[in-house]
């Protein structure tokens, strides 16, 4: 047995059973072992940011590592976006990295690079083989490391010769940890805040924004007057009727500041600090107010959902109390606004679906909307490293077969990672994609405005993206994806429910102002 | 003054006076500082790959560097891989990288990242501003480290508020080291190997590769028997009738061991020890025969092209002798080979054109004949991480007005940084892409039977891109890039003549066995 078959077992005996891959030379032996070895699902991206970001969006939706297939320092600079985006959800996600052979390295052939250099950012676990023998060993160890909670990358790069010397050894499985427990003391200490009566509130992230821990902190917060928000861009959340509506910490700084305005204490489950995006001349970037005290309750590491629990168990929280049920969404078939777009798509999502939100600016807003939706899941860019719903949803449509997947993206960060589109249309997956043209990088002619500055033609040239316009119906149609325009109320309501009715990918094509 | 003010000025100062860009929200006061100060061509690419190998294309015409604008570490990491080719090069080249503003950085928002630590392996020159006082001291230090010979990368990474804050200082330009002096004893000791007159061969890489080196390399060969050879991959060759038709080291590896077998000395002329391209189980990695003698004639920092003249001199070489005429090429008109798409493309080809060749498996060949074509500069792939025609193409155009840009594309290739056409489109470049599609990785089918497995279903399928097959007409036309498909030489060459005729890129879509 060689070194490459070794791994395909060894990842199999694992439970790793799909590989996203763009290979190349050096991963020829590992190709070849597909093809002796059953029970490996390969899908083939045309561009390693598609690899990546579909992997991500796989594991969200299965909550199980898939193996990334990636060539040489080059094909993993490709991934690294999406890697860190997939950093920042904290997706278990293995990274097989074929690399120059030990012994060719050293004569720096045009195609070496530090592999291991440009890994390591966006890894919580590094290992290169250095022989056939230990290759099976490291697969075991970087998928134990990629399912330690929280969840991280873990990148093994195989050198060539690894690969392809006989000497590999399947690897049993190695136990992954559960995640950290929960903190009894943490649990009182944040009773005991709570009891105070003082403005508090909590900060769900991670699995704490699943449908059960979600309730969880409904009891909570309705036991003690706490308010509940999730983080900014979160990996999943469980969305729609009869679900926990919460809302988002938002993406413009007033906006967020305002969020917080007021809270004494707030209570950290399962996230981080919050912080704006990103700095902006003399404005603050803490959000919580000077004056408010932070209280961790669940490390991102620790099990949120059952800090939760324990917490509304301490306060004696009765269940949630019934919510009063929203008005459905209704489709708009006449102005085209982002109130009225957002009102027509989720009035369209089908049951179940899973959404990916890469909607940039004109989107914005459809999440504030989508708990009268029937109920979801959804998923957002998380790490800011735009090109990540086109791949994401290509994954996650793969992990979740039987649901729809509703893939809202802006025109800019569409055209970072387009060739996902090719890979939809090969595996025939069930993603309808709502890309919203409004031919320019809104959101930066918009932070050109928070400095202060009136943009001229030159800036303006760097912003704008209709001189040529994009035609999205011919991009897709050229990667095999059928497609259509919309530009108002009524065409985005029809071909909403046309692509219901349908299997397979689907393209609208969303002229918006 | 602000520091992106002083950033701009200070380029112009140093002669930097074109950027290629994909700016987001921490490059916002650098492109304020863009619509204040004229002077300074800004070119949007909507790939940060699209952005750094224009770059690339750029400088290898002009002799100058570009500025490349890419948005933290995450568009870094986009568009690393043709940083690594624009290395290989020897590309003279500042990356600008926007960043967290300094005190933001430590608060781990979403899209921190590690940007020096992404930057470091491809760059020469790494600096991170910390004050706007200095930022346009390290631009000026950015590019002189990029203007250092042979040329590289400098990459300046500018946290925001460097750019945004007051205290800016203009710097004035750096003076440039010349290359390093051609040593006088490599030069006697070179003209002592080869007059012994044991088989002997010249390795050139870089500048010995334009025209005015090449002559004094064939005088070199007419007087003393040596053979000539130019590095397997090269920045630039000047080429066509009326040249020196060198050849390159194969990429083949069979091919590329015979290239060099027999030879007793290798004399190195800006050029690297050669070596395979990837290993093989069980075959050597260095192409020199082991009995061969390495001698260094000029290394890559110093100057080749006087170290020839000067050999040239040493050994008392008359004019190179006059070269009899090959025939030129012909358009083949019926069936569509390797060797008659390359007598129909070089047949074709302008006066003066530039070559960017990614043409891959099917396209290998057409260097070969190229010497008989209209004199032309021939830009390659230089270091294996492919997706950089087509980026390399939009460059070359930009820095070569005037000049038709004929892009040699492989298909899969092109993929990868497909965004490139739309910069086409925008910028009215007279490109001509040719895509030889075939429909599969080729190159990977020939490397699986290098590693002697015959490819089953699964290999084939991540190998094959014909289900759904790529409609190129469709995707150059989504990007405003006018295009037609042909499918036989007569196509190709009425299509090669219509596309001489006209101003703007235009993209031929060559289905080919």
């Amino acid at each position: 047995m060689n070194g490459a078959e070794s791994l395909v077992h060894t990842l199999l005996a694992c439970g790793v059973d799909t590989c996203f891959a763009n290979p190349g030379t050096s991963e020829m032996h590992f190709v070849a072992a597909l093809d002796r070895i059953p029970g490996m699902r390969s899908v083939l991206g045309l561009f390693e940011g598609v690899v990546t970001g579909a992997a991500d969006g796989y594991a969200r939706m299965t909550g199980r590592p898939a193996a990334c297939l990636l060539h040489c320092g080059p094909g993993l600079a490709n991934g690294l976006a999406n890697l860190h985006n997939a950093r920042r959800a904290r997706t278990p996600l293995i990274a097989i990295i074929g690399d120059q052979a030990t012994y060719h390295r050293p004569l720096d052939a045009p195609l070496t690079a530090d592999t291991e250099g440009w890994a390591r950012p966006v890894s919580g676990f590094v290992r290169t083989a250095t022989a056939a023998a230990e290759v099976g060993h490291c697969a075991a160890a970087a998928v134990q490391a990629a399912q330690t909670a929280p969840g991280q990358i873990a990148s093994l790069i195989l050198p060539a010769d690894t690969a392809w010397d006989e000497g590999g050894v399947v690897a049993a499985p190695l136990p992954v940890p559960p995640p950290s427990l929960v903190d009894p003391g943490a649990v009182r200490h944040a009773a005991r805040v709570l009891r105070r009566g003082e403005p508090a509130m909590l900060l769900l992230g991670g699995a704490a924004l699943l449908a059960t821990p979600l309730e969880d902190a409904a009891r909570i917060a309705a036991a003690s007057g706490a308010r509940l928000i999730a983080q900014q861009q979160n990996a999943r959340i469980a969305r729609g009727r009869g679900r926990v509506a919460i809302g988002r910490v938002p993406y413009p700084l007033d906006q967020a500041l305002a969020a917080f305005a007021g809270i004494r204490h707030l209570i950290l489950v399962g996230a981080t600090l919050p912080v704006s995006f990103f700095a902006y001349p003399g404005r603050p970037n803490r959000l919580a107010p000077p004056d408010c005290e932070i209280h961790v309750l669940a490390r991102p590491e620790q099990d949120g959902p059952a800090a939760l629990a324990a917490l509304a168990d301490e306060l004696g929280a009765p269940a949630a109390p019934a919510r009063a049920a929203a008005p459905p969404p209704a489709p708009v078939r006449d102005a085209l606004t982002p109130e009225s777009a957002a009102e027509t798509i989720l009035a369209h999502l089908p049951e179940d679906a899973v959404v990916i939100d890469e909607a940039g600016s004109f989107g914005r807003g459809i999440f504030a909307q989508s708990h009268r939706a029937a109920p979801h899941d959804w998923l957002q860019l998380t790490g800011g490293a735009i090109g990540d719903g086109l791949p994401m949803a290509t994954g996650a449509a793969i992990g979740a077969p039987g649901r729809r997947v509703v893939s809202l993206q802006a025109d800019g960060s569409a055209m970072y990672t387009i060739q996902a589109l090719w890979t939809q249309a090969r595996e025939r997956l069930d993603v309808t994609t709502i890309v919203f043209a409004n031919r320019r990088y809104a959101i930066l002619l918009g932070e050109l405005a928070n400095v202060g500055a009136n943009p001229g033609p030159r800036a303006l040239g760097m912003m704008s993206l209709d001189d040529p316009d994009l035609d999205w119906v011919k991009l897709a149609g050229g990667m095999g994806v059928e497609a259509a325009a919309a530009a108002d109320g009524a065409g985005l309501a029809d071909l909403l429910a046309y692509a219901a009715t349908r299997r397979g990918p689907f393209l609208i094509a969303l002229s918006v102002p």
